[in-house]
């Protein structure tokens, strides 16, 4: 179907439905628990960025996919519902903000998250993941 | 003084150098509780992303900046030291990952911290700041 001439003007940009898309594979990986699918989002040099929530953050390909290949080999076996997604595209790199809500077996809990695309000859691929408890009260000023 | 034909390929980009001073620019008004300062560093849209650390994200401009006018407003004293800095540049847009070591009056924490700016006719602007707190353990997978 031809997009329409009334079309309203805040709809995505392509490149916004493309990192959106991205970053759902990302999760589908995880929650597939496919570290091949994993992998293939990521960018593979030594300038990306991985905090999982609590952790001290892990810089570049080596230490970010062995984290990865460590988790997706343990025992987590968790659901992720995205809401909030927002996405935000600048010439060749883009974010996409969004709340995990993770249901795992033990309890659900939410984590915030911000995911870093840049767009390649592969693709939009993962520079940046970093993700937060979100506490149940606010911490201290910090 | 002209650069030497011997200067080292992996010496930062004219980018990644002004998106690092953009960086401490951020914690600079931060430290100085300077609110126009914290302002000037920021892009200002609906498409801005803040997360404090232990706080659900806070999406577009005025909630972000509110939230700063608070914390800035607020009792805190802090003094931030920047560990582990690396900087990205995809074309327009690019982020620097840190750790923050925070002194404050009641000890010190560190905060692992991403923040993505773009490229715009006004310089670098910051368009994500995500801070997490780093537990001494790493918490169950998720």
């Amino acid at each position: 179907m031809p997009s329409s001439p009334d079309e309203h003007h805040t709809m995505p940009t392509d490149d916004q439905e493309s990192i959106v898309e991205a970053n759902q594979r990302f999760y589908d990986a995880h929650e597939a628990r496919d570290a091949e699918a994993m992998f293939a989002i990521w960018a593979h040099d030594d300038q990306v960025h991985c905090t999982h929530p609590g952790w001290a953050t892990l810089l570049g390909d080596s230490d970010v996919q062995a984290s990865w290949r460590s988790i997706l080999d343990g025992p987590g076996r968790n659901q992720f519902i995205l809401t909030n997604v927002v996405a935000r595209v600048d010439g060749d790199a883009g974010w996409v903000s969004c709340d995990e809500n993770i249901v795992a077996p033990g309890g659900t809990t939410t984590v915030a998250a911000l995911n870093v695309f840049a767009k390649t000859a592969d693709g939009w691929l993962l520079t940046a993941h970093h993700g937060s408890p979100v506490f149940s009260q606010h911490p201290k000023d910090v």
